[in-house]
């Protein structure tokens, strides 16, 4: 059976949840590409590390032992920020590989290099685990939409935010607190400012907008607010009248151009996002013929976001004449 | 530019939502199509009833006249009931065309039969329109879930039902009361039997479970129970305790054998279904890698159905070499 090789670059939670459902969804992968997955090296940045990777999988610090791979078809880039994650991307389509990105915060800002490279190399980017985790909205938007114009998009984007508001609320806890059973649950970083900023929900709008308004607003335009200004007693007046704070990214049209905002938002219980709790994530579409759809799920974890970069793989993947020259 | 030639069978609700889909988003059908689409013919019962049709269009009751068409390769088919409906889609697909259904009461039952049928001849069936209106469920299962394993389907697949169930709730009203509001909202038949009583929902779930466990539990063997035996104090007595009753279409794999169930459970406000209301539809997929995601949206409706079948349309077109020599 003919083997289809690719690499794994960062061994984070993500990482490592793509290097174990390659093995465990094997068969899957077989009936679906008639070929077999082979994770032929893990690049790690700390070498001292321990890790339970395969003695037969070449485990390394230098991105160009990777990309030196004869026969390497994919890479799956699970690297935070916004390098080296560019530049190692931009390097494996250069050399004729498919990239599945799960990095939010660089394809935020370059995905349209990447994809009008991709393009011109004739190999495809997958980029369905930079926003909204395991639930399927990129290909949702790109492949099942395809007639409707979608007007707006509203969404829940950050499951840490969204498990900070829910807990203070149920559990009558003030931001602080709530944000402290986040970080026990795993929920949180160390550092969790990207999230409750709304940075990271910006990054993961900004993706969206490129995909369905074909452009994105002047960064500095829009408005971010995290949910650090929320008080317990806000909360729980918004619910004694039957509401709830929910961080909503929103994005749409308006006239020539787009209007994007992160940010706070009250909303009564008729609202699609209203009953989204926890650390899911969830995306409102409104198009022209569909009218409203809300996809729900996990917007973070090991799992669901392996889920993504695998699926993106499985669907998007053609064998590419590999042009070793170019690099 | 090029013409595709298309034909709707059936002018109810959802054949005129394809109607005016296919004029108002033209625009859209030939960038992604690079081809006009034209509906050539509309398949009629009722010859003295008046239409809007344009004067161009083939209005007939005499299906042969429609498969007669020179260079015809769609069919939408938008009529109730297992015939004719099957009889004609054999036959266009029989002629090489590919065939776009709505119809669930034909397709959960002779579905096999037509994906079969339309492998043999190398065209497509879509039937995206026959579940949960314009929630794109059957080609998320199909295309954005290829790797995962789905375990189990939980959903809401009847907006009567659900319609029904909300309104007994919310404004304290019995079962034929809120069925009457149903009715004037036109959110129910004149005879709502198959939509209170569970037989809509239990098509969609057997189309369902062809779709993801490849086969169906014998119909006999499955549980299906209305929400007509719901009374009023049973509601209310679950609102009192923080529940909701949910009309719920559930299958999953229990050792060898499907176990498939259409009936009304108690939920609590945790569970993915419980904030579904009114007239939509909503459906929680487990899979093995993602866990758990939920689509909701419209059930049902002339555009939200028109848009499930032309992006079914728009996604699975090809042309096709015809076959006019079989018919």
């Amino acid at each position: 059976m003919r083997v289809i090789k690719a690499a794994l670059l960062g061994f984070g939670t993500v990482g490592q949840g793509v290097y174990e459902a390659v093995r465990t969804h094997r068969e899957q992968l077989k009936e679906k590409l008639h070929a077999e997955v082979e994770i032929a090296a893990v690049l790690i940045k700390n070498p001292r590390k321990k890790r339970n990777i395969d003695s037969s999988v070449l485990v390394t610090t230098d991105f160009r032992e990777v990309l030196a791979i004869p026969g390497l078809e994919v890479v799956f880039e699970a690297i935070i920020g916004e390098e080296p994650g560019f530049s190692y991307c931009l390097q494996a389509i250069e050399k004729g590989c498919h990239v599945i990105t799960a990095n939010k915060v660089m394809f935020a800002r370059y995905g349209n290099v990447l994809l009008e490279k991709a393009k011109e190399k004739g190999v495809f980017v997958g980029y369905e685990a930079t926003t909204a985790g395991g639930i399927p909205v990129i290909r949702t938007i790109s492949q099942q939409l395809q007639v409707n114009d979608i007007q707006r998009v509203q969404a829940i984007l950050n499951g840490t935010s969204n498990f900070v508001l829910s807990a203070m609320r149920e559990k009558h806890l003030p931001f602080e607190e709530a944000l402290e059973i986040a970080r026990q649950h795993g929920y949180a970083e160390a550092d969790p400012g990207n999230d409750v900023k709304g940075q990271d929900a910006f990054c993961k709008l900004m993706i969206l907008s490129r995909l369905v308004f074909g452009t994105q607003p002047d960064w500095e335009k829009v408005e971010v607010e995290g949910i650090g200004g929320l008080s317990l007693a806000d909360i729980e007046r918004a619910d004694r009248q039957g509401l709830r704070y929910k961080h909503i990214a929103d994005i749409y049209r308006d006239g020539g151009t787009l209007k994007a905002s992160v940010k706070p938002v009250l909303v009564p219980p008729e609202h699609a996002l209203y009953a989204v709790e926890g650390v899911n994530n969830a995306i409102t579409i409104y198009g022209s013929l569909i009218g409203k759809i809300t996809l729900t799920g996990p917007g973070a974890g090991k799992f669901p976001t392996a889920s993504a970069m695998i699926e993106d793989f499985a669907a998007g993947y053609r064998p590419v004449p590999q042009l070793d020259a170019v690099s």
